[in-house]
């Protein structure tokens, strides 16, 4: 497979039943480029683990192509097929035990399998190929969606500032966040783009600006803390992030770091938008009191880049998410349109 | 010289005009504490150079005592002396060309050596030698004074946080935004500092944080993009920063990323204070908008730490400062009190 310009294939099945998933090792970035080659389910696993592959929907889709992987050279008739799949099922789902996508493409791979009782093993192993390709497909569209919403809050000549990686990298071509941005480029629209670096793990450095940098958009790195003065220089006009998840009254949490951004964005009177599916939209959670916050290890900020950066027995302070009050988003971005103004009524309208 | 646990010393001199200087190796923070003796004018311009002594006081107090160590082996008169004063003065000069205080201290240490003609050599030494431990007694005087006059703001119990080093590492002894913090500590009273870590150099969590656990205060280091987060959860009762340069009108000049900790500050209700010498307000820099912003290299933000984390042409925003305005600043804590309200009428007393 050839990667071209402006899609990234972050993760893609390459021929037939015989084929493989190939997908871009990101552990390397972005120092290295290297495609991975993925010809059995344990490649696929591993590939997971250690993050080769990251991004909620991004996982899901190699999950899906994971357990084709695991099915399609087993012998025997259609009983022996689902019997390796549950198997492969249950060894995916230990490679990321958090990743919600995982799980739900693995739900997704077993319950079409179940649905076609009528088919045998040969046509059960091109159903779930299909199935995969389709759960590939269907994110790309997704993505493009969000990217038509988007693109036209983008100006001619705007200056937009994103935070961690909601790009191409996180999911199976476009990405949410940066989908806007891919398409208002791809309309010929000049821009330039702010990628904030994103610590404790520099997803922002790291992927942000290589994925646009790859992709001919005009980016700049910048350290968390220059947000601030890069909107009080004017350079900002807008700022456009992800979400991990969005309350039923619009509060979102995303990425640390966001909900500082957004407080910083409307003292400057710059909108602030968040892009996500309406898969991302949880009407349980009432608002975003309700979501709780991860905690991750202190080593992440102490030993960040190969070098300790704190002493020792010093305490670090981790949350891996913020939640964004929805009074501080402008609008949210969703392949359905746009949520605008956001209050619980106008949220509803996802979940109808 | 014993370190104790509550005094920091930086840097000091160490027995008679046969004595030497000592300093904390500051490039081997926060994974080794070593002192460096410097028995030569050569070790300390290395010193400085290589930032194992840094921050605009630190730095002055060791240029007075490298040209001791220079001018107290010459042979001959009073003129020897004066000509060996001369040369080394030019030489400490070219350590850091960009740091105000080198020249400052330098040009102290001459016009002491001027005004002192009734002196022979032996006695003109010993004039220098009384001179640059004034220099650091009068630093740490400055210091210990703002700690007296910011303490009160410190109730107890306080959660406080802080943004790069403004602390005993950066001056001879008790620091300027932490100097309250010390005072506070030193009478009693419980509180908990939060170190920004401060990218790109990350003198919040190499520095700060090293010395705040060092002097037994309970610290906690977080990711800058974290500071709103603790903001929101009530975590910070109040912020203390130092700074760099002081306009007339109140605005502040200091490490990038102050102006956005302000801001969130203001958003949250929580006071925002800056400590600073009365020798860092500049009248003739009418406000902010005069103050050049230095633009550091690529380079600080791309290979933070001896990895690489953004792509090679990939462009980076590093500006070294940021400028507060005065009236997101609740006040100033300077060693002759306190200026509050923050207005060009008020910082004008700092002048009288």
């Amino acid at each position: 497979m050839t990667q071209n310009a402006t899609s990234l294939k972050t993760l893609c099945w390459c021929g037939g039943l015989d084929g493989y998933v190939e997908m871009i090792d990101q552990t390397l970035l972005p120092e290295k480029f290297e495609l991975l080659e993925c010809r059995d389910v344990e490649t696929v696993w591993h590939a997971i683990k250690r993050l080769s592959v990251r991004g909620a929907p991004a996982i899901g889709v190699a999950a899906a192509m994971g357990l084709v992987l695991a099915i399609r050279d087993t012998q025997g008739d259609r009983a022996a097929v689902m019997e390796r799949l549950a198997q492969a099922s249950e060894y995916l789902a230990s490679s990321r035990p958090t990743a919600v996508n995982l799980f739900w493409a693995i739900e997704r791979m077993n319950r079409v399998a179940n649905e076609s009782a009528d088919l045998d093993a040969e046509g059960l192993k091109n159903r779930l190929l299909e199935e995969a390709k389709t759960i590939r497909d269907e994110d790309a569209a997704m993505c493009r969606a969000i990217g038509e919403v988007g693109a036209p809050l983008i100006a001619d000549g705007a200056g937009i500032l994103t935070h961690c990686n909601a790009g191409g990298l996180a999911t199976a071509e476009f990405g949410t966040a940066l989908a806007p941005i891919y398409v208002a480029h791809a309309n010929g629209r000049k821009l330039r783009v702010f990628a904030d670096e994103t610590r404790p793990l520099l997803q922002g450095s790291r992927l942000t600006a290589w994925e646009l940098d790859r992709a001919g958009i005009d980016v700049t790195v910048l350290c968390d803390n220059m947000a601030a003065s890069a909107m009080q220089q004017g350079l900002i006009d807008l700022v456009i992030t992800g979400a991990d998840r969005i309350a039923a009254n619009g509060d979102v949490a995303n990425k640390i770091g966001t909900y500082g951004i957004a407080v910083l964005a409307n003292a400057h009177n710059i909108p602030f938008y968040v892009a996500a599916p309406s898969s991302t939209f949880d009407e349980n959670t009432k608002s975003g009191a309700d979501i709780p916050i991860e905690m991750r290890g202190d080593e992440e900020v102490r030993h960040g880049f190969g070098r300790q950066t704190a002493p020792d027995n010093v305490k670090c302070h981790c949350p891996a998410f913020d939640v964004t009050p929805a009074h501080l988003v402008t609008a949210l971005i969703t392949e359905r349109g746009m949520i605008q103004p956001v209050s619980t009524e106008t949220v509803a309208e996802v979940f109808k």
